[in-house]
């Protein structure tokens, strides 16, 4: 492969755009659509519309860049991820993904390079969802996940609307929603996670994202005085979410590998030092990559849950608030990732996204894939994440790699 | 017996001062010396002053009504409780001692009856410690655990200091803490357990009051990503709390009969659905009625807690911040109430106090014991605290008999 990406320049990027929201410890607080992301999209619009690029904002301000090809009939492959960010987050998240791929359209801008397709850079809104929930909102609308008037409508803790603020920063864009048909999607992301890191592996190629179901769970016992009560006299809440705690983690490893769970969340009450709980409400997040699997683990959990308010003499209630199905990629974008990886000289690593991601929107309406690279201690959505220079480079020249390589194969452009 | 309590002048005492302070739902909040406090107060005052009593106040706030005897060298015979409740608090607890023992004044005022040892009836000043931490401040003053100046500068939530309450009331008196020696002390209570109800039982002969060791505990492991952390990289704060819970469950058991145990209070860190916790703070709470065993429980703690941690990878803190030793009451004592509740028909069945009395400091000064009625379901320092006319009538009568009994054997009086 003949194109290096500038790691110097895409290093640039990344410490001048810092400055638009930064936080006194490192991060960044740069909410959809306020004053910041307005001053990083502008950014962003010069240094594109600087390599020939033409901006299209669409009605929900998600932001597209195109990038000429050589055949303007063929839909456009992006690249892309987000520049909003959680209110104390970090530096990488989302903009790796896009600042590589800016960097990447500089590389080709540099070497007079066109693609068969035409390339387009896309910086999805409110992905973070911290502002406006829910995540991934602008990628949700142009996936048809959300409509329009339902995005208009999302109001933050101000109770401005998103559609207001969208126009207060003038970002709300003419073109429709999804009217922007994409050719492919790579999204190059960091891992938020600390599994690259651990096996000493610089390049994730992501093959989908797993499922994942959410749970309220309330264990209703009796509050009674802890000096007073014996203890065959007691139902006690949390000792029977002691006993559900144990079992969601035992959940996970019978259901190997693959499988993730946690209690994450617990409120006890009366939550006094000398009285026994009445009631516990606690949260389980199950997970895995196979949506079957993930059927049998709700099914266990619903078994676990009996048997542990059982044991402590408990009512109980469940209730299932959220479920996402699981996600594979494209595997012809998932192969582009691949040989991309090992132009760069990396092995790459096989991996399941944790966390979800525009692609995951993306991935209902156009072939996807997604690129990671490693993130100090997996620590992500705090003023403390961290990537190296190397990675980041490492990443954006992944990306480059793979689209071309995608190019080259759907639409027979030539290699460079 | 020939002396019988008027248990309907008893229930009306009850009902009539319930006023005072009423909560809408049929509870009392009548915080240590607010204005409700100072009323029912000036209620006593009325009452005891009717039959003949002389009232002392002293300096905090205790009040003392002394009943003649035969020989005013003896020190007298204490009965009562307290008159403050929690801000949510029932009708009986700490009141019935109080009502109770001024109906067994009226009832020996009525029939003339004069006692070898003079009687007193003591309404102990912040027994429940709910305005002015801690509890028992009355009664823990009078038998020297806490100096005046101490209690005097105790602060409520809107800094009030206990002295400027206690004169903004009127109720700082000018009798010497502790300066009214008590030749003994005999405390009726609502049991605030569910033991009496549960095997039918209307009297408890209480023998003494339990230890109690309570602990804070920190368990530090590592918050990530659930959707992206393998578990074997997991240090999660909660499972090792939920293996702590039930390790302290079974202490209890273990130390079987007379342990009781239980974690009453956790926070968890982040405390979000999608992280696996990364800190948890729990309050361990260990009771049992000989401290011998009660060392033994918490060397067992001490260990298992670094088990938990150890089973999940984490840090681990613990400080014991309580130690009550546990308390056993006056033989003498003990006895005149078992005979007493001989004398009035029932059997009685021992019972060790769960719960902190204004006994527990007294038993340092005077010879003393407790005796014990059912509540409803144990349920108390709650407004739906309940207690049947029949068994606070009960508790009344025992007392009564109780209090002559021991006048008896102590002082040679004829038994009416």
């Amino acid at each position: 492969m003949n194109f290096t990406i500038d790691a110097g320049r895409l290093w640039d990027s990344l410490t001048v755009t810092a400055r638009i929201g930064a936080t006194g410890r490192g991060g960044l607080c740069r909410l959809a659509l306020g004053e910041a992301d307005r001053e990083v999209r502008d950014w962003l619009r010069q240094a594109v519309e600087a390599i020939g690029c033409t901006v299209t904002v669409d009605e929900v301000g998600n932001m597209f860049a195109l990038y000429p090809g050589r055949r303007p009939d063929l839909a456009p492959i992006a690249i892309g991820s987000h520049l909003d960010t959680q209110p104390t987050g970090g530096r990488f998240d989302g903009i790796l993904g896009v600042l590589g791929g800016l960097e990447m359209l500089r590389t080709l801008h540099d070497r007079g390079h066109v693609t068969e397709a035409p390339l387009v850079l896309v910086d999805w809104a409110n992905e973070e969802g911290a502002r406006f929930a829910p995540a991934m909102l602008g990628s949700g609308v142009h996936a048809g996940v959300f409509d329009v008037a339902y995005a208009h409508g999302r109001t933050d803790a101000d109770g401005v609307t998103f559609g207001a603020a969208l126009e207060r920063i003038g970002c709300r864009g003419l073109a429709g929603a999804g009217a922007f048909r994409l050719g492919a999607l790579f999204e190059l992301h960091i891992e938020q996670g600390p599994i690259l890191e651990a096996e000493g592996q610089v390049i994730g190629i992501v093959t989908g994202v797993q499922g994942a179901r959410w749970y309220d769970v309330r264990l209703t016992g009796a509050s009674a005085h802890t000096g007073a009560t014996p203890m065959a006299m007691r139902r006690n809440a949390l000792l029977g979410a002691a006993c559900l705690i144990e079992a969601v983690e035992a959940i996970a490893q019978d259901h190997a590998p693959g499988a993730l769970a946690a209690v994450g969340r617990i409120e006890c009450r009366p939550n006094s030092r000398n009285v026994v709980p009445g009631v516990v409400d606690l949260t389980v997040d199950l997970r895995h990559p196979d949506d079957r699997v993930l059927e049998r683990m709700e099914t266990a959990l619903m078994t676990v849950i009996a048997d542990a308010a059982a044991s402590a003499g408990l009512d109980h209630g469940v209730d299932r608030i959220w479920d996402s199905p699981s996600v594979r990629f494209d595997p012809d974008c998932i192969a582009a990732v691949r040989a991309g990886a090992a132009d760069a000289g990396f092995a790459g690593r096989e991996i399941v996204s944790g966390a979800g991601h525009d692609a995951v929107y993306v991935a209902r309406v156009a072939p996807t894939a997604m690129i990671f690279v490693p993130c100090r201690g997996g620590i992500s959505h705090n003023e403390a994440e961290s990537a190296t220079p190397e990675h980041c480079a490492a990443g954006a020249q992944v990306l480059l790699n793979a689209v071309l390589r995608y190019d080259t194969r759907s639409h027979g452009g030539s290699p460079p």
